[in-house]
């Protein structure tokens, strides 16, 4: 039967014989490649500590974090199988380190987040400082910044430490723009003292003569206890938007920009009986729990969330957040690199 | 047989059992995920015109232009057969418009290139102004643009019009991004003379009170003539790189940036007997041929050029040109992405 | 007697012909004009705060701050007579305010500081938002915002309040682009509550949706307590330069950049017994001295410097800073527009 | 009589007595200060060049232009006597090169603009390569480049050649920025052939590794004729404001801003019988005239301009533009400048 000027077995075999020259009809695929809204293959998702907790201390008496590098339980969205993606664009995982290990220092170019979740004794060590890490933080490794992580004895007070890592890695991957290399000890030297960058950059100042190299936070460690102040006094001051609740992003204090610049970071606080309004936006993000409970739309799906439960919002996906209890939200997502591209799309639904 | 704390069958268990869970170990991958350097799974590639021109022009008598809506061959990189891809980022396509041919308004937040190949007659609409494309041009539609393309009837002179289609396809796919929508008529109404935007923008000048809105250039043809006589003036006057012969890259003169956020367009000389030393880059590149013949060394290939040809590097590939005649290549690729998100590496090797 | 072609008196009655036609001969002045070095007519000046303190209450009885609008007692520069400047760009005065006193509210497009000095009770509002003035705050009034000043009654614990303004005046005199008004009332309507912007943009975070409009800091008060205690753990972490002691500069945290875009400001603890060598820079700078005690050499000036004086040094004049006891100097200059220019130039001599 | 608080003699006898001390009361003198509207001493000027042109010529006689480094005669405000200065922040002067001449290499820090009046045969040499100048051409010589100015002898086609040259130099007098040296030779070594630069930035492309280093453009000649020709094709557009004509501002291709950081330039036509709207702004202009006829009032001014004649308008007096034949006017002002510090007011008058 005839389509337009041709059969479709005229065109079946034109078809097939231009596959061979690697050529293919841009216009049985048009509709799929210039979608009209976008069609992730990630899906909404969401892991519950509780559930996955017993398999990452598991993880502890499998393999060592010396063998492991980094021993990690990467949280695969169910939508990407086999490709270390929680997001399209993003990788999330959960690390523990055990008292007394070393998590060996390297670099690479793929950038990450520290968010802290359980546990006390762990640092993180960059660019010569080391930061202890106590739940709550957000801790970052720039792109190509060595770092490594250890964890006192148990004797001295190190316990089980858990956090959420989360990486460009796929990102990295499509752009094919991904290096690596060891330091050539486990633990880099530690040249400056505990809290100097946060000294020189996080009080609203900056050294004299600083100037930013590139577009990373000076800062590495955003401590929980100031996150949370300024969510506090914003909520004591009447501050709720009804959508977000109290919402704030993490900056990098010498641009205003994002901390580092393939993913943005925020904190937010839900009031006891918070009901938001349904939002969407072109950035998937992740979200872990702090404290509290809630109710989290996405999509077709309700997620009923706890404490440092884990999930996560696709692109273009309604999104409605309620809390049960007072709650606080830690998310990330490839904002910046939509913003960058000139792509970001927002819409607050009544 | 133990490895470290436990045996391979023990690993295996555990990561059934997890994966259920949507869990993965990272330390099975770490290597894969973080690699010491780039591992494109793009190939390098040729597409000669001579081999494919005769399908390109077939695809006219197989489908008209207005229920194609676009006419395209894709030229799909053999190393991501069925991803509509010529890098992991990049989409290119021949695109054949015929005497009397409308290929119908729409827009999208796809960014999208043309380079024009050959015959005349056609032109391209963007923001109520139409440009004639003439073979070497280089024309932009930028991101969310609504812009159409025509041809004039065979008797008023019109030709067979192809040109080489450059978008940001895979990327935009990876960053669920895309969003798309027709115009209510098959050709948007003109509502500039032809020409405008340049005597705007294109005299190293711009309107008193103009402030660029976005990353786009507000100049939408880059017309051949002019570009050729940069490269032809700067060869009189000795120009010649080792690596790159005379090369420029296209700006946007709002800003001195790439033309569009997501691509970066080149256009360089090659004097006969040229004869290039390698370099390597983490964007991967396309390039088409306009004039002249000669050899480039793509990775473990070798490719003997001609115009029209179409070849493509991927990421951190030895590259190596040389020219057996005097020799134009346009060129485009990702870097702009790269550069605005801190990743992009180079290096010119001896 | 012959001078190259033309004998002197020629060139002295042709000189006196054209300048009835408003022309003079660059060739005479040229050396004036285009000088080798700069040539200030700013000198080193220091006033005591024990010297002028007296002075400053008495204009407490001889003027009231509603009748002055703003009792302030200007700091002129003994090279600049007549012209109510501290440097040839900005200007400086110490202002008084007591107890039960309102100083109405007005804007203007100079830009304008506050270094508190002494007292306590009294309070600035900036767009809708009052903060209590402490002894070693630094508070902005950027360019166009309404701004009032105000004071406790002394039964409410309300003392002489005392600070220095320090703002761009001559400079916006210079460029032509003072525009000025008075609020309708003589206190703006208070509509956030004290310390809102601080909690939003103050904790290296910021509202999600927020972007910077224009170069002026969201944080209108810098406290004391914050800026002392960065300087302090900077100091026990062995920062010490040669130069400058500890230095910081104050930040916008939207951009990085100056609080305001004319005026940079800083803040340095020198140690007892510091020596400083010697630094000079083209940005005219004016220092308060907010504790401590020590030795300014400024050009061929020694200021023997206490608690709240202040003294300026001019462009390019040689500084030297010593310190007898513990000492924290404020200080700021019109620094970013130099930058912004490409004119600043520093040299730091052995 | 009682003036608030205070008896008018008890202020003078205060105000006397604190002059000692280099304070002065702020209340005495806040509004000429802060003023509602700017108050600019620069007034309405014109130097007809008919009138003028004798005795620039005369200098020719005068002095040699090695003599007197640059033979200029100075157009100064008659608002500000005295002070080499056409508006508060620029400088204006006829310069006169005779055939053979040369004008010594030196750089400063003060950044020039030339604009061709008349003759030819002269060349102006900057950063190593020499552009011929004609009536028209807009070339710029940036902050501490190298840069000197010669003509042909006569026997070789060399005239005496006419231009207007525009400085920073009363804002960087202000600044206390300025430095200069002579260079050890009369004239710069050629090292690179006329027309280099703007092959490499001229053409909407720019060299492939180019990042620029400062706010300069790369171009250093804007040749006449092809900001000619753009004005020409927008007004065949149908291109043409009610208040400026047809208006163009030279841009920097590297950045998207003006040529140089401290000085705007613009090149407008008004065609035979324009009677342009009233329009007025911060930055002071000195305006040009290339071709035609025409008046301008400024501020309570007329002038009837003619071809090369210059005048001038003062921050935020009412400029109003008519043109008898047509008219093409080249412009400067300081707009980057109040722009960067975010003072720029225009207003638009029906």
């Amino acid at each position: 039967m005839a389509e337009g000027t041709s059969t479709r077995a005229d065109r079946a075999a034109y078809y097939e014989r231009i596959a061979r020259k690697n050529l293919a009809p841009l216009w049985e695929s048009l509709h799929n490649l210039v979608p009209r809204t976008p069609q992730p293959r990630c899906v909404p998702a969401m892991w519950r500590y509780n559930d996955v907790r017993a398999d990452v201390m598991e993880a502890g008496s499998l393999i060592t974090a010396e063998e492991a590098v980094r021993r990690v339980l990467i949280l695969e969205n169910p939508g990407l199988p086999g490709q270390a993606s929680i997001t399209q664009t993003l990788y999330a995982g959960l690390q523990l380190i055990l008292p007394g290990e070393i998590a060996p220092s390297h670099r690479h170019t793929q950038s990450a987040l520290r968010f802290i979740m359980e546990g006390k004794g762990a640092y993180t060590a960059v660019n010569g400082e080391r930061t202890t890490m106590h739940p709550g933080d957000f801790i970052i490794t720039p792109s190509w910044t060595y770092h490594d992580h250890g964890n006192l004895e148990a004797s001295e007070g190190g316990e089980p430490v858990v956090w959420l890592d989360g990486l460009d890695i796929p990102l990295l991957r499509m752009l094919d723009a991904g290096f690596a290399e060891n330091y050539p000890a486990s633990t880099q030297p530690v040249t400056r003292p505990e809290g100097d960058s946060y000294a020189r950059y996080g009080y609203n100042m900056a050294p004299v003569r600083y100037q930013p190299a590139n577009g990373n936070s000076p800062i590495f460690n955003y401590p929980y206890e100031r996150s949370r102040e300024a969510l506090d006094r914003l909520y004591r001051f009447g501050e709720l938007d009804a959508w977000d609740g109290v919402k704030l992003r993490y900056i990098n204090p010498a641009t205003g920009g994002s901390p580092m610049p393939t993913m943005a970071t925020f904190m937010q606080f839900l009031p006891a009986g918070f009901q938001g309004k349904t939002t969407r936006s072109t950035d998937s993000t992740v979200y872990s729990v702090v404290e509290g409970r809630g109710t989290a739309r996405v999509g077709d799906q309700e997620f009923h969330f706890g404490p440092r439960d884990v999930f996560v919002a696709p692109s273009w996906q309604p999104v409605q957040l309620a809390a049960a209890e007072d709650a606080i939200l830690f998310s990330f997502s490839d904002r910046p690199v939509q913003m960058a591209l000139g792509l970001l799309r927002e819409e607050r639904l009544e």
